[in-house]
């Protein structure tokens, strides 16, 4: 069950309103990186974790995720409460409105859509959409998975600071920062408590392909490193031998029975294109009269007559 | 720039049709897991990244997935074969057509929205998004990102493998699942590559909140593990201690000019709801003449008058 | 500040594992009428409030609906708990377990995406998107949407009661539905406590067009009834007087600077289609030599000559 | 069926073109408050609606919808007619087109993306989506939604006015505002003509859990009102009483066959994160050699060696 | 399978960066007409299609589009690599970073969300989405979808050239719509190739309706053109012989067997709005003590009592 | 000015409720190909149009379609009636429901969710969206995607003939796909009513690239057709001829400022990957101290100490 305390989890200390800050600021409230993203990634996992520490960790985090949404959210609030006035009792300031609402980015769309309520949106204003929430019910995928987005989460946190001069807001956000770093360290130490954590699951991969590199893209530009050399890898370079790696002719089959097959040779023969011929096209026709100067070069050079 | 060699990179080898199985293996061709996700994912990265070592593993990658993208792809328009032939060819085999693709699932989304063509869509019939992408452009978050990914799709290709009997699907499979075990590792070297690459960014975090765990979420159930105890970490259990953890009050406050000030008096003025009285609503309006009886239970029970 | 108690709000006592019934629940957990939309409704409008009394309102109820979710939540996860176990540990049981998770629906998405997990989607695979978070940040328009919420979210419940004989999942579901009831109730009690709630906002109408009802459809089944007739309406009925309403002549006109005027004179003259004439198209070219037959009705009557 | 007077319903005149006004006007054309929106939500409740009254009112009204959508989209052609002549006659303006386009906010990508044509998107450039639509299929859940609906919408354009200064929109987009108003007084009198609408739907609640209000958010700011006091409320403040209110123990169960049974535990063994010993982990192989140093706060203090 | 050659198709160019244009740019990288859709668009058609010539020419061109998403994204990726190195570097440089990362549009999300990579959004910031593949498994429809899809991001590129004043990019972008126009070719040529390939599929249209147009918009604004007079065309202008075309009643039925109506009729009667009457409603409790005056025309005239 | 008339375009009879066909039918409901999808793109570039026979032609047929969609969405309609009312009538037939709405399909997700009502899903369950709407405000690109349109709905109607037998909807659905091949006619005489229509736009093409045919896929399947030979086309066939094709370096370049160049240096140098050394990952600490045997597949040969 959660609980609600009416203190913020750090007091939010806003200088001067400021709409544009506030799109931006957006990004960590309904961005893909943002607090609802984690609370949500972890709360879904908790709720059907069958190890009991995890689902202590994941819910714990969860529940301190939510209280980051409610920190960034009210800075958004603040931030945006004067052009809320503004707009909802309106009409002589219109204006000035228009101009602080519109200049230099969404904070229009920020306050016209959403009255100056922190929507859940990112700084781009896509809606939020659970396609952000990457877990797939495998706790070693799963604590990857969050590793990576309190990693991600702390960049963009960091990127905010870089672009912030309000104190009080720089100073909310170094704390938000910070306990993405300590929520990284936590789900480490819970992904390396897991004996044989890799790789993921229970099947082993195919010997044959398991240290293979294949060097696809090739040119001024190849580079060696760890990832690609050393006693464990194998260097695969040559075309032929990345192509039908198994050793087939690396074509595509299927068996299909009388009726099947029937009905495919009959829709492969009605809708053949006839590779002879050279058919009048809608482009052809489209051209128009003057087609074969220089200068139209989207024209095709044969003429069909037509009219 | 890309080629393309008209040999699958391995090669697929499909037993008979099963449109019910080609919907389940779109999870990996237009899912979140999927090869589209993973070669955007690698692709976007590469074409910014500013290490030579790194962009070339990034594209060698990305280039391997458009290849295994190609691989699940052609299992799917494998397995549809028939049924597009059936459908596209028509009437006589209206029924069973029709029950071959509804019965179990999304089949009939494939074949009737899509004739038979692999869509990028998941499994689920959810078409595929960018917002599967996580790329942030900071490297070390990204290769944590890549790691998460590969270690899903790994899961997601297991799990796949268990539901299928048709041996040449289930060896391609095998094929792709292992790939994604090679990729992680590569992921895994470029990443401890990076001197001090944790935590990601140059901002160090605020000393006082970096070795903090706060049990958020307590009762019967509270657990202890190397993700919250030992030297590293200061355990913080106290409500109170929770709440306002800079020492302020854990509000919110924000400086409003003299309109601004004006404007929003006025907003809270003009919509208070009053805390006295008793209004009259319309959920009281609509409760019917019978409200106060017990059975109904949705009634208020204090009942004004109307009509 | 958020914070969690491991007890649910509600005990969860399901009696079999049920994949099937779980993504049906799954409505409630992240459909457009489920918990995570109305803890998010609710949330959003809390943290921008004004008035003390509704905020501290909002967030009570944003508080319950988060912890309905973790109720709903739950239920998903116990009925697929068994499915989990199976796909994850293997492959023994594989075409069981296909046949378990594809019959019937969605529930091969639900364990085979997600592992087992709640998963934020719809019944429907839809994923939860922040578009089903209708806040406006005017308060008698919120009150009026949550009022609305809360109502559909019972019928939901109502449906998923009617639908399950799982004597603990419908004991769970009576609860939550129960509360959307109450919710509604002090939702529709906050409403009425602002003075002149009707209409929203602070811009009166145009008088001349406040009370008229267009009756736009016509034909047999025309009805009145006290929403177009009585003292208070002017019903519009001629279709004249429907179109430009204002006395104008309906039309629409801007007024252009001399580039622009010229630019749009160019571009229209450019892109002109004639009406004089009758060229061959490409629909032309591709009905074939047989046009013109009785059965071949998508082909146009008038063929011109090619090839 | 439907049918089309060249006629608007609202003669649209505007002063001179402004792209930047056009991009906030598509709030109403393809926003979530907006007119096709509006359209859908009584169209697709219509067409299915058994009361011949309601079927009424809601083609009805569904249509003069579809009418206003024209000439919201009209007043945007408008304002973005000379952008869209000189965006496709040419180079000569580039520069000034560029800036004309981009300047404060979305209208590049109006005219972009959409040569300068009303696009159903928001003003913040999100594609309209059906998501928007919260038909639900009960009369009484759906009337409150249209009556909410109808608030949201007139909100909408009263910010609309108060930010537009040419006489002409403003007064087309008096009469659309009005229309709302109209028509929520209609929904309103359908609502309330049917007896006993409250609460939705046919199962009566629990009466233990009807009129309870749970004071989940607690601290400075708690209030009461008529959402919580009165005869007709029992408030619930106790932690101990707003947990496990069923009297259970808060937990979750679920019977398990033998086989589901040993999946699980095999699962739950396999993956355990082992509560004992501290595990170096990626993280501690990422913080460097330098880690332990104060500055470095997200590094743990306690190190493993590597290398 | 896709192998990578790292010299791009094309070089690029750029003069000096400028994130703005980056953000437009983005429009041929994730936007609906951009390079990935176009890729998809005919990678997708191509692994299933069954005519050789075809899969040979969709492959093709699948692999060239990617080539020229590599070139847009290299172009966007030039054009941010300032902005991307300041953002990630820091702190001094934060106000000017600020400026020049949200003046004038959407790049301060392309910085702040993606660290200045490209990414797979749209110039309004709407992530890419397989919505936007239109392809359905015929092939007469798919290749013109291809052939429309080729002549809009013509179209795209074409815009992009008129507002970019860079040479290089200008030069880098007119071989991109040039192979646009070769692609459109080549696609009519396939097109045309196939005999009877209008209309699609192997269904005719029912004689007494495939000739018919029906001028349902009328008005001042009538028009005649070939698309709707001539031998070929039996223009209905009548209204009444626009409705019910088939001749029956114009009406809707179904047969129900006995539960069904039971149910339906219970439904019916219990939801029925009450056509006489004039209920108090929500708007007339809400619309206050004062309604009735002129100015509240939102008001109903006729008030009923409360409080 | 849209009207309505309560004659359907159609008459509608349906032989009996069918849940699960009625699922399928919503493809032209709410689906890509469907009809809400062609009015709106005919609907949205006829208000936009400057050419009047276009403009009527457009507003003529969106008109249709909307007739078209009140068509499809009645059957749907009638097909779900008696699910709908057992549903909201209740209890009793619980168990029945059930099994009717979930077996084959999504129908459960139809009546669940939507309550019987026609949503404007496809028959996948994904939401409509404006992403569906490819107009892009040039009328030769936009008569082209109108005739792929109806030529993709052409066949889609086609498909849900063929898995129909219910001769009332048969006949139905014989209509609109009838209608559909009659608008593709209308939209390719506008189309080919425009002189030059090929290529799209003013711009002409690069001659250079403008007949170039680059077989980018090769091997076994290459074919030539008209596609990509004779006199037009001249074909690029070598690898490196595809490659930089500007007789560039294929490198990509741009110039920095200074503070930009210190900028990106800095960063390049924090985050370099360094290609020396071969360092201890996350996976080598993950895979355990059996790693390096046969099976083990995932686990690096080279193994480094851990705990």
């Amino acid at each position: 069950m959660f609980m609600h305390n009416k203190r913020l989890m750090y007091t939010v200390r806003v200088s001067e309103t400021n709409p544009k800050l506030a799109s931006l600021m957006l990004e960590q409230f309904g961005g893909p990186q943002g607090e609802l993203a984690a609370a949500m990634r972890y709360f879904t996992q908790g709720i059907a974790e069958e190890d009991a520490g995890r689902k202590d960790l994941l819910i714990d985090i969860a529940t301190e995720e939510l209280s980051h949404l409610e920190v960034i959210g009210t800075i958004v609030a603040m931030l945006t409460k004067g052009a809320k006035g503004k707009l909802a009792e309106g009409a002589e300031e219109a204006a000035e409105a228009l101009t602080g609402m519109t200049a230099g980015g969404e904070s229009h769309t920020l306050n016209l859509l959403y009255g100056g309520g922190p929507a859940l949106i990112n700084s781009g204003g896509a809606p939020w959409t659970a396609g952000y929430v990457d877990s797939i019910g495998d706790p070693t995928c799963d604590l990857r998975s969050n590793i990576a987005a309190e990693a991600r989460a702390k960049i963009v946190y960091e990127r905010l600071i870089n672009i912030t001069t309000d104190p009080g807001i720089k100073d909310a956000l170094g704390f938000l920062m910070t306990r993405e770093i300590a929520h990284q360290k936590s789900f480490e130490k819970a992904l390396y408590s897991i004996e044989n954590n890799f790789p993921a699951g229970k099947l082993p991969g195919m010997p044959e392909f398991a240290d293979k590199y294949y060097n696809m893209s090739q040119g001024d530009g190849d580079m060696r490193g760890p990832w690609n050399q050393g006693d464990q890898w194998e260097y695969v370079d040559g075309r032929d031998e990345q192509a039908a790696v198994d050793g087939g002719d690396g074509g595509a089959s299927v068996k299909l029975d009388r009726i099947e097959s029937k009905a495919v040779t009959q829709l492969a023969e009605r809708t053949m294109s006839m590779p002879d011929g050279d058919p009048t096209t809608g482009a052809d026709l489209g051209a128009g009269p003057g087609a074969g100067k220089t200068k139209d070069v989207g024209k095709p050079a044969k003429r069909s007559v037509k009219k």
